[in-house]
């Protein structure tokens, strides 16, 4: 079957699925519950920030002309907390007592620190010292009314949902969540994975399912396909037409058994081989207008894998692209092995900018992904040495 | 009210906040419900992986007497898929045909890839060139049995699901995570928000809610005091009593209406002045054996104040340390102001390791915090130039 697949890039297999049409669709959900989602809506202030002239500090407000000549008593008219207001206006000689985000009357022109005064008694204070600031933040020192606050494609999360908040802003257009459904496919897979019996338990549909879930995409459902071509091809049938996006792990190389290989083919067929590693026999192919991703079996593929083609796709029908940042960093160990093509390895980038090796060479990829906050790239035939500089991913 | 107070260092409030006790609670949790929650449990490989000896490729297994002298013919017994076996044994000239992930029989030495051979029937076939390589996983090649796989302290996400599922893994002890109150102060908390009433939308709850689940922690409830001193006191009571943890947002400073400020002096005292910006009103106290971390109200204070005090905490009762990195980057602008207190500003590092001012001149605090992905450290009394070293604390 297929023995004679050609090879394309990783730039053009990913061209070719940013070229598909993809639809996003729109809902309206309420600020709180909007974690997670992406705006679909720029947001402009409704109002400036702050929205009242507002005090800085806790001290003593005074007019413009008493700013001067200290030090020496006011009479203290009425002790302004944040929430109050005050409703008469000062004379020359009178000043109000003023809390940190209290709203400063209009007359006020400076607030002096308490630190600078000295309480003589409820209705008398000595100023010592004049203040050269204000110490009042005036109306839109922070926000101006219709600044873009929030842009469309941001994903919400704590510090996006207090700027909602900030403008009392209680429901918000975001993108939906595309809905994702998973296949794991191979008689080996089962429930009572024994030795002699030759079969596994399913670990890259879990895999896959959690990073989906993890990075914006609803997971419909986890399906285990046995090595069967008409339920391959029906299971897909139904799937891509109840999902916007099938994602699925095995059965894509050149093997007996190999049906999602063969399904891809009758399908609108965008590519069944890479020119690079791990994950050569990655294909990709499109059903009842719905994109179907199908990942090879190796775990490492598996995840390098959703990286490079799911988590994009994912991210495009939020009207997003992808989260995983180009970069570079620092290798901490010699990658001396020569690759026929480029090796892309997970690894883990510290905040110093050095990636350690991860899961290759003693310890087990499988058991290495969950470390792994980034991909970086070995270019076919070379070698890295230590402290040598290479370009990454770096996950979200 | 406590003019005087004596300002303590970052590190040393920190300290003080390390040394409270806190008492980890675990759970049961299936796999599957357990994504988010940290390991309390060292998990071991049950078996090893693979647990039989395990074909790499698609191809013709054939005994090792037969490994040489090629091309020449060879009887197919069978074809094996992954989830098969064989129950005969081969005979010199005899081969299996063998699936990628099947088990190979005990007496196959090698596969021949599939593109290394030409079929002549169903049942002959002709290997052109033998294999250096066995292109077979030995049993344990990746895991050993018995192997600690995941430890204690391991934040379950997809990878670390997808070993558990490997190993058939149905159940793992988990911390519970922490049940955290958020309040928020300030009679001038409003649900109408007016610039007349200078009364203000809350934004640091919400923000401070976002951030505890975000990182591991169960918000019981979000609340709003005014300011007085007996609901401060009685809600503090109850929330202290009912949960691991109590956050607070304002209330802290010197003012007249800073009644947090007064509780936390009623009660087993930590600090409430730091030698550091923003955030130098900052108060931690115990109260019924349940530690309240006070923060000021100003939002970008309540982001650093988070990350500084109120996550390692969070991450404690999960017995872990703070998921913030410490380590350095490139400052890509200029931070002229010299400070008279170490300054903590939050900011963007990208993929290269450079750091981007955030919120920090032209642009809000408050709406720029949900960019952000680090702080980083201006020392009091200095400058750093475009390009200069900075410390910074990777976020997750």
């Amino acid at each position: 079957m297929f023995l004679n697949r050609e090879a394309i890039s990783l730039k053009e297999a990913q061209r070719l699925l940013a070229e598909l049409s993809v639809w996003p669709k729109t809902e309206l959900k309420s600020a709180r519950s909007a974690h997670g989602f992406v705006l679909a809506e720029n947001v402009f202030a409704p109002f400036p920030i702050p929205a009242f002239r507002r005090s800085g500090y806790d001290g003593f407000g005074i007019l413009a002309c008493d700013n001067k000549n200290f030090p020496r008593e006011f009479q203290v008219m009425e002790t302004l907390g944040a929430g109050a207001t005050l409703d008469k206006t000062l004379q020359p000689g009178e000043c109000v007592r003023i809390m940190t985000g209290a709203k400063v009357p209009d007359d006020v022109a400076a607030v002096v620190m308490l630190e600078e005064t000295e309480n003589l008694s409820a209705s008398r204070v000595r100023i010592l010292n004049g203040s050269a600031k204000s110490n009042i933040s005036e109306i839109g020192e922070e926000i101006k009314a219709k600044e873009n606050v929030l842009s469309v494609g941001t994903r919400l999360n704590a510090g996006a949902i207090s700027v909602l908040c900030a403008f009392g802003i209680n429901e918000v257009t975001v993108y939906k969540k595309p809905r994702v459904a998973v296949v794991a496919t191979g008689s080996e897979l089962s429930r009572a994975a024994t030795p002699e019996t030759g079969t596994v338990y399913n670990s890259n549909g879990p895999l896959l399912a959690g990073l989906i879930s993890e990075n914006g995409g609803i997971v419909t459902g986890e399906y285990e396909l046995t090595d069967d071509l008409d339920a391959t091809r029906a299971l897909f049938r139904r799937l891509t037409k109840e999902n916007d996006l099938v994602v699925t792990t095995g059965g894509v190389s050149v093997g007996d058994f190999d049906f999602v290989a063969r399904v891809a083919k009758e399908q609108t067929f965008l590519f069944n081989k890479l020119a690079m590693r791990p994950g050569s026999p990655t294909t990709a192919f499109v059903m009842n207008e719905t994109p179907v991703v199908a990942l090879s079996g190796n775990p490492s593929a598996c995840f390098t894998g959703f990286w490079f083609f799911v988590e994009p796709l994912i991210q495009r029908f939020q009207g997003r692209e992808t989260a995983a940042e180009e970069g570079k960093a620092i290798l901490a160990h010699a990658y001396t092995k020569k690759n026929e093509f480029d090796r892309y390895l997970h690894g883990v980038l510290d905040a110093c900018g050095t990636v350690t090796l991860d899961g290759h060479g003693q310890s087990s990829e499988l058991a290495s992904l969950y470390q792994a906050n980034c991909f970086y790239q070995i270019p076919y035939g070379t070698s890295v040495s230590a402290g040598g500089s290479v370009k990454i991913w770096r996950l979200p």
